[in-house]
């Protein structure tokens, strides 16, 4: 595995929107030695298993948010808990910094959930509460 | 579990950046009914065993995608695969909506992990890649 420079770009191999070369139909691997393609397959079954794993823990993760959202609601607890907050976020950077991750990025990511999560229940609370 | 108007929120249970009313040091969760915060700290743990997962696969995803951008700079292969990209969104969609997750969210998902590839691999470019 060694590196060459190919110029900045995606390299993702997940999408990045940028489109390689207008090669419509058809993977742009047609054609490539059959030990890299065979590696290449390799990776990309296993970060297609990782991405299904991902989206059945974050279905899960919010199936638990719900409940606590109707929990909240029920017992007029606040919606949001600072010090719960901060102790996730500094949680999950160490996690991320011992699994070689990027913090800031676990960071965003956690970020980005909470936004769902949000939407989530002020959809929850529009259903709830008619007001004019 | 029921549901009752709180009016729109946070009720994020994950911090979502808002503060519910200044309640710095100590939890907002004190002095409620014991059992309710049983139920809240189930669920937490909960999600915190969830998002360690999800930062653990993720971890791994990106030792993938690195693997490939690496293969792919040594075998000279475009760094994009629109074909590949379009089955990964349309069998994380597919998969989104049988664990009952809106789709739109985990294709939302899966491009702010692919911008997160890019970064790495611009990184992987600059350092290979030095043009004046």
């Amino acid at each position: 595995m060694t590196t060459s420079s190919t110029g900045s770009g995606g390299n993702g191999d997940i999408g990045d929107g940028r489109t390689a070369g207008g090669g419509e139909g058809g993977s742009n691997t047609d054609g490539i030695d059959p030990d890299v393609r065979a590696e290449l397959v390799r990776l990309r079954e296993s970060i297609d298993n990782i991405d299904a794993a991902v989206v059945h823990m974050l279905a899960e993760r919010f199936k638990c948010t719900q409940q606590v959202g109707h929990l909240k609601a029920a017992h007029h607890l606040p919606p949001a808990d600072p010090s719960r907050e901060a102790q996730q976020i500094a949680r999950l950077r160490r996690l991320a910094e011992n699994a070689n991750l990027d913090p800031a990025f676990a960071e965003k990511l956690l970020n980005f959930v909470i936004a769902e999560v949000i939407r989530h229940h002020e959809r929850i609370a529009e259903d709830t509460n008619t007001r004019g």
